[in-house]
């Protein structure tokens, strides 16, 4: 058996990479990006006003701090107009936030310290008159030309407003895959179906079809095949070409009927591993086509499949995406957690919010047999292979699900 | 000026429920569920075997522990099976994960414990055989009837299995309310323009459209209104009854322009909060209409409209439909950070992955004018108000963006 991070190794080497697409800027969220995002202007583009108030020129100070100063109001600056020219020291020219400097005025004092007639802005006596004051300068955060966001980019609303900014109505991204999600099993009937007493219903592809939609990592595409060796041969043969990726749940173990490893070798799957120090997910088993489509076979109990899914497969199609990776949040446990076989656990886990920071409160599922158990849970954490003790204060990587 | 909590507060009380539709299973997830789901069989529906293996009478148990027990196979309980049924004590059935466990047997040995001919199953010496060993117990996790899923819960890919084992092919949600999303400003031009020296491109509603489609709590709908007394009055008349929550960008605070809360009070939209004790976003604005829609108008600047979007209108969102509400991160602060006014902060954070946990490291954006200052957080933390000097280690609520 080899270890978490060697099966991790070795399915992160082993990927292709996806390719590119253009998508409109409204579709773009949740998406990686595969181009570079310039600033066709300086950041920002004027001298910017960043309070409502008055413009002046700073050697409008008075000779005392005391002393109140009474300027002219020569104009008025909306936000969006040419910026207009203050005539002299004695005058202001009211401002908007947004607006751009008027010309000749080098600060601002906003409207709270001033009181004004219809003519004239005074001044409160002891207000600071400083020059630069609530003026964001022109290119002080980014000169025209900076590139401001990079090929590998997970777009999130932030990334979205810069590339709107810089006028970016469409981007290159990574193009979704086509994933194949294969429950098999005999017990397994549909949802609309009622079970005889010795089935269950299928849910493990609906659960990857929900996982997947939510990160929007791929399109999927839910399949069952029966534990028959020529029909899974036959059907798999015909769905490798139709999909970029591929994920089987169940017939991987030491069963009479897990036929999966046997029908990808016959198909010239190459298998890359198979049976990981973990639990739960020991069976699991990874391999490529021969046109190198990834081909992952997750063990078919429920808290295994879930399990492998955001360990292995999530990281898996952002790697494929050229998304730069993001390492999990580290929890430090609440209470101590005994896990006696040199396996790495990836252990159930309720987030417990205490003024000392988050905790990972331990919730293992007593079976790995369905998804009831977990509902209370966030997602897991992972112990490594040789801590058989975690001790409470401890953190660890947490996966979310 | 009121505080966070209080504006917290008010707009929570004051916001409408959304009605319930019925959504297909396969678009349910980041749904809120408006319904019970309910076991409509045990959970596990059968004694369900958890290791491929043989099923035996615990009474076939060696006199002594290192004496070796062969048993007869006499039949072979593929997972989808009616059980078989053990004729005595000195037989077993090769049995597979997910069957049902064979009548007359009490106990599994896994393949690893075994060796067999095509007969015969022999247990290595030392194994311990303990009646319910590797079964799951019928009704263990869940009689029928039980309720599995409640009103409120959002729904991820755990909870779309849980309904799928019990199956539900639909679920009744809550409605995604139709959101307007309202940029004002006369320096703004659309993204595909090329602005004047003194203009700027509008970011924001994008950027709200970006994060409303992420979180799947509403249908943005983007729309740019000018800086006209008249034609504010005129559109915004128009847009209230076709929507159920109006979200404005800009013309709140205290300058010439910011027409908006005089133009809500002549439509009768009654003002429920204006001016917040925070940084960013001070001149936050929301009150609600003759009708009940819930109208939020933020300060213009791009960081406090995404920090008010994040701290007052998903959890808004949320409420509305109906959802339990999830307490926000509790991350520990990286370093000191001294904020002097008497304002609630919300700081935006870079996060460090550290052995003893993820901390919250500061990155103040320097003035709130663009989203190029932020790109490299991950969200914003929130120091109390009371707090001027927030110190290293101790933690504080995290809003993800």
């Amino acid at each position: 058996m080899i270890s978490v991070q060697e099966a991790t190794h070795t399915i992160l080497e082993s990927l292709p990479t996806l390719s590119t697409e253009t998508c409109p800027l409204a579709e773009a969220h949740h998406r990686t990006l595969h181009q570079t995002v310039t600033a066709d202007r300086d950041l920002p583009p004027y001298d910017r006003i960043m309070m409502d108030g008055i413009a002046l020129h700073s050697s409008a100070c008075p000779t005392s701090p005391d002393t109140k100063l009474t300027l002219k109001i020569v104009g008025h600056q909306p936000a969006g107009a040419h910026p207009q020219t203050l005539p002299n020291p004695q005058s202001c020219i009211e401002v908007a936030t947004g607006a751009a400097l008027p010309l000749g005025a080098d600060t601002i004092i906003p409207v709270e310290e001033i009181s004004t007639t219809e003519t004239h802005a005074t001044i409160s006596p002891n207000t600071q008159i400083t020059p630069g004051k609530y003026i964001h300068k022109q290119a002080s955060d980014h000169p025209q030309g900076t590139n401001l966001l990079h090929p590998g980019t997970y777009l999130s609303a932030k990334e979205i407003a810069v590339a709107a900014s810089a006028g970016y109505t469409k981007l290159q991204v990574a193009t979704l895959p086509k994933v194949a999600l294969i429950s098999t099993g005999d017990e397994l009937v549909p949802i609309e179906e009622t079970p005889l007493p010795h089935q269950i219903r299928q849910s493990n592809a609906h659960t990857l079809a929900a996982a997947l939609k939510s990160t929007n990592l791929g399109h999927p595409h839910i399949f069952h095949l029966p534990d028959e060796p020529e029909k899974l041969r036959r059907e798999i043969q015909t769905l490798l070409p139709e999909h970029d990726l591929l994920i089987f749940s169940g017939g991987v173990s030491k069963g009479k009927k897990d036929y999966l490893p046997q029908i990808f070798h016959e198909l010239h799957v190459e298998e890359k591993l198979h049976w990981v120090a973990q639990r739960p997910g020991k069976p699991l088993w990874y391999g490529t086509s021969p046109t190198n489509q990834p081909l992952f076979a997750l063990p078919g109990n429920p808290l295994s499949t879930l399990t492998c899914f955001h360990r292995y497969i999530l990281p898996a199609l952002e790697k494929m995406a050229g998304r730069m990776s993001r390492p999990p949040l580290q929890i430090p446990l609440e209470g101590n957690f005994s896990f006696p076989p040199p396996l790495t656990c990836f252990l159930p886990v309720e987030l417990i919010h205490t003024p000392e920071g988050t905790k990972a409160k331990p919730s293992p599922a007593n079976n790995s047999g369905d998804y009831s158990g977990i509902l209370g849970t966030s997602g897991f954490i992972e112990i490594p292979q040789h801590e058989s003790e975690a001790q409470a204060g401890s953190a660890y990587p947490f996966y979310p699900w």
